[in-house]
């Protein structure tokens, strides 16, 4: 089969590579229906994060069960799953404290971007759908694999509550279903920090109810006039540079909650600074396992629809135009089919 | 009247100055019936903190009400109050949101080791106990104004649930009542690091369950030996220097929560680690205000004696000596009365 290979800096290819294949009994092989590129993908595609070359790419998934091993229970051949990107036993004590991206024994998704893909412990990370879904939900339980369990957890994390006001820090992908998640939370406020017009107005159609262009301290006082002064409830940090982090921190009231998502790169957090701050600070990867039931429910039954974030849909070996539109902001998020 | 004034590194002087006046009618002048040394007093003192010499000295107090301003309508002279280090309104919506400390007219309180305090905001700061408690009973009440309330918060922070496994780092006195807060809040478990036989001691009449003597990579080490090999559920942490930081966050649970209330000195915290780690994070100066009358209530009803953590006391003219007693960790927190 074929299937995406980062070479290098700029340089993604889709190239002939192996069939993955049960290695352990716990495996199954899937039968990707959709697959994309994730904004996390971009930095080692930027030559910011460094990787072994050549590696093979993609960690978010869905589709139809192909063989599972011999130990696999509750996934069955011909059913259509969803995994997060951190496969997990579901069973050790963290992921039984619901931090399945943590899993002692957690493996990292690595090689999505192809038709066939190897998921380790099947019976801890692959949820099955109530039936084989129509195309058009396809983006929609896709999006679950990881970035709307991602903006989930960004909320989650910022202990989002009915009538919070909430500040998502990021435009991409993963803020956008951010402002979603706070949106099915209950928060009544929900700014969206944007400068590009088409991203504005889908932040608008998740649920965002101020949009804020300004950034740096300019972004901090305008949120600050937004919210009598003191700063949001909740935020929403989505990007991970110093900078986003600390409009994050600054922007957030005294006992209010950061919930950053973004892989941090470059970000030091001076102690005192936080210290004073006062603010709750929580994230990491997310652990997208724990969400994927209700939020596999939300989309079967119509309550959202994250898959509108992917606004550019191509055949799978166009991967490496995928990457180029991501990496150029000419798309939020490449839907790749194979 | 004379007070403790500090004028460089190991030099506190008992010296005349003026006696407090109400300034703002919204002040109350307090006859001090006992104040104390804070840890964070000996951060200046050994001149590791800048601080604008001279500067009178002291942020603990219980006493007397001498006097009020003409705004003033809960508090009467006469009674006995204790109040938190940080002046509030505790009208705010910082303060309704439970972080008086960071109150919008918040100001640190400054000169109690003297025989009269100005307390500013006095109807949001002070709280009257039922009765001018006996004597045996102000080391507790005092407690309650800074030391109590910080550990108490460090558990609160560190999301200290029935049940819980915790981990105390710093066996001073805001650890030590950061057991006894642990202890209060149902943990189950209760580790603290000492290599101190008479601090260790002081734990475990507190309610620690488990000494640790180890540091560092060897501290950890040993407290994931006790934990499963998965770290603490809750661990406060009562020191502020990176290296006891680091030990917090490295002994967490992922998932877990670090509430730290030792104010950080050089701690600098790597986003990407602190982002793998997957904890939480909460801490800043004790909203002491917040927890008030249930602590007044449990020492009033003999449910804690959080006085004990005072086991040198001393005149108020001898306050070099009770600086010199802490900074040479002689005493573990030091009582002066004037």
């Amino acid at each position: 089969m074929r299937g995406a290979i980062l070479y290098g800096k700029g340089d993604v290819r889709f190239e002939e590579r192996n069939a993955p294949t049960i290695i352990n009994p716990t495996d199954a092989i899937v039968r990707i229906s959709a697959t994309c590129v994730c904004g996390s993908d971009l930095w080692p595609y930027r030559g910011i994060s460094p990787f072994p070359r050549p590696t093979p790419m993609g960690h978010e998934y869905c589709g139809i069960v192909e063989e599972v091993g011999s130990a696999v229970r509750s996934v069955k051949p011909g059913r259509f799953v969803i995994g997060s990107f951190f496969a997990s036993d579901n069973t050790c004590p963290i992921c039984r404290a619901g931090y399945q991206s943590s899993c002692e024994h957690a493996e990292f998704i690595s090689t999505a971007q192809a038709p066939l893909l190897r998921v380790p412990l099947a019976d801890g990370t692959l949820l099955t759908t109530p039936d084989i879904p129509s195309e058009d939900m396809i983006p929609s339980l896709l999006a679950l694999s990881d970035v709307m369990g991602t903006g989930w957890f960004a909320a989650d994390a910022a202990n989002v509550k009915p009538g919070s006001t909430v500040l998502v820090v990021g435009d991409g992908a993963v803020g956008q279903l951010g402002v979603l998640s706070a949106q099915q939370m209950g928060a009544v406020r929900i700014i969206a920090m944007s400068r590009n017009p088409a991203r504005q107005k889908l932040a608008r159609e998740f649920g965002a109810t101020d949009i804020v262009t300004e950034r740096g301290d300019e972004g901090v006082a305008h949120i600050k006039d937004l919210t009598h002064g003191i700063g949001a409830d909740s935020v929403l940090e989505c990007v991970g540079t110093p900078e986003s982090m600390m409009q994050a921190i600054h922007s957030t009231r005294q006992g209010g909650s950061v919930g950053y998502v973004g892989v941090p790169h470059g970000v030091e957090l001076n102690g005192e600074k936080l210290f004073y701050a006062h603010v709750h600070l929580h994230g990491g990867p997310a652990p997208v396992r724990r969400f994927l039931p209700d939020l596999i429910d939300r989309v079967w039954n119509g309550k959202i629809n994250p898959g509108k974030v992917f606004d550019l849909t191509l055949p799978l070996d166009q991967v490496a135009e995928g990457y180029r539109a991501m990496d150029e902001r000419r798309a939020v998020k490449v839907l790749l089919r194979p």
